[in-house]
């Protein structure tokens, strides 16, 4: 078994990032620049806002936080992303899901210029995705594809399995591995009878929030095996893939953590880059 | 084996359709406008769009259709998308595909207005099928599922195989097939034994322009099968699918013609219905 280390490939990626970002900021005299918006005080989102910080210096582009009290009114979060879409400091910005239950998401996503959505999450990056348009791609499901493609994973001819069927992972990642030319099913809640497609899986990618929902049993010998699953257990950090025994059966497997969670941050960096290219570099 | 009568089935749509239109002319003053815009002499759309005018007057909608030139340009092209845009009477418009290779099909459907884009392939329509927003969907997939649902099929938990995955029929079929509670797999080009996929599917829907591609072996005692494929053999109409002996295991099955076909214009005049509808019943 080999691990799909998703920390040390995050890491080797943004080292060739900040050598691009120091050659950027040589030509255009500026770096990137990703603001991230934080409403509330979650503490999932907090870590994960604090992982996106580090990243950016990593990487050596700019990077912001904006904190806003969990009353903010739809109105004032609005008045934020109409800023930061003016803002021509800002290549480009996310506001963190989860939302407070008080406030839309769609309409807070669908407000977010697409040029400067580096979640991917707007309609209008949705739509590119889909209608295989060059876009910003949603964070997780990029940096899986990153990851797989720095271990030299094949997809063409492959059968792929996404366990999950979100807007933020499992549509978008079917979408990408269906492109690579994979064969693709998309397994959900109501999947009758789910190990009989993930056992037949030459690529697994797990992306349901349930603890330990793969167990070996539904896993073929030598199957690849992503878990996207981020779930705290007993103060401990457990996927959706039950690791230990998951690991003897694939060829394959990210740790959670370790795995998928960098490569996320990772992908979302490489999205700002694409984003101040694509303002500053476009040819039209 | 039962007939999935697509012709019978959207004359008694288009019906029920109709009596809308009588509905909405009382409270409104007019009936819906679709616009068929057509470049060049293909004679497969100029064939598309007398079935689309004819449809027009059968259901009581005001049909009009812009003949032009295949030199027309790009540009001028572009010129008549946007002043459709405006126009105030057109509820919806569709540029017949394919276009002359001169014209950059991409730059054409992201011109069109998404709310008159009743051909559901504009990036904004694309976006919102894949983020399971309310939009206008593609008209071959939305008569695919009118069909499906008039002859009560039942999706939820099904197993649905799609073969082939184009922007226009391929994969906003798997979208709807899964926000529809099946479990979906796309097939295509690449698929390592597509007949090992298809004789699982307890739906199967072909969308490959292949003749006779799937055969009675590789379909399931009992499956409902649907087939997209219009191909011209011999002066004759034929599908992607042995019919005369894929229905002797069929449980259900389209012919073709009077399958999808009818289905499809059916679905594209409904379109124009909701799009009339949004623009004048939005509660905003």
């Amino acid at each position: 078994m080999n691990l799909l280390n998703g920390r040390k490939t995050a890491r080797l990626l943004e080292e060739n990032l900040k050598v691009r970002v120091e050659e950027l900021k040589e030509k255009y005299g500026r770096v990137p620049k990703l603001v991230v918006v934080i409403v509330g005080n979650n503490p999932a989102s907090l870590s994960y806002v604090r992982s996106k910080e580090k990243a950016s210096r990593r990487v050596g582009i700019n990077g912001e936080t904006i904190r806003l009290d969990e009353h903010t009114t739809q109105a004032e979060l609005l008045e934020v992303v109409y800023r930061l879409n003016c803002d021509l400091e800002v290549d480009g910005f996310i506001v963190q899901l989860p939302l407070p239950k008080h406030i839309d998401e769609n309409i807070i996503l669908n407000a977010i210029d697409s040029k400067k959505d580096v979640d991917g999450l707007s309609l209008l990056n949705a739509g590119k995705l889909m209608n295989r348009q060059k876009g910003l791609v949603p964070a997780t499901p990029k940096g899986i594809m990153m990851l797989l493609e720095h271990y030299n994973v094949e997809f063409r001819g492959k059968y792929a399995v996404v366990v999950g069927r979100s807007n933020i992972v499992g549509c978008p990642m079917a979408k990408l591995l269906t492109n690579a030319d994979a064969t693709v099913t998309i397994a959900h809640r109501y999947t009758t009878d789910l190990a009989y497609f993930t056992k037949q899986a030459d690529i697994l990618v797990v992306a349901t929030g349930v603890v330990n929902l793969i167990t070996k049993e539904m896993v073929k010998k030598g199957a690849i095996v992503v878990d996207v699953g981020i779930n705290r257990v007993n103060g401990k950090i457990v996927g959706d893939v039950d690791f230990e025994n998951v690991k003897e059966v694939a060829s394959m497997i990210t740790p959670v953590p370790g795995g998928v969670g960098p490569m996320t941050i990772s992908a979302l960096i490489h999205n700002v880059v694409e984003a101040f290219l694509e303002s500053h570099e476009k040819t039209v």
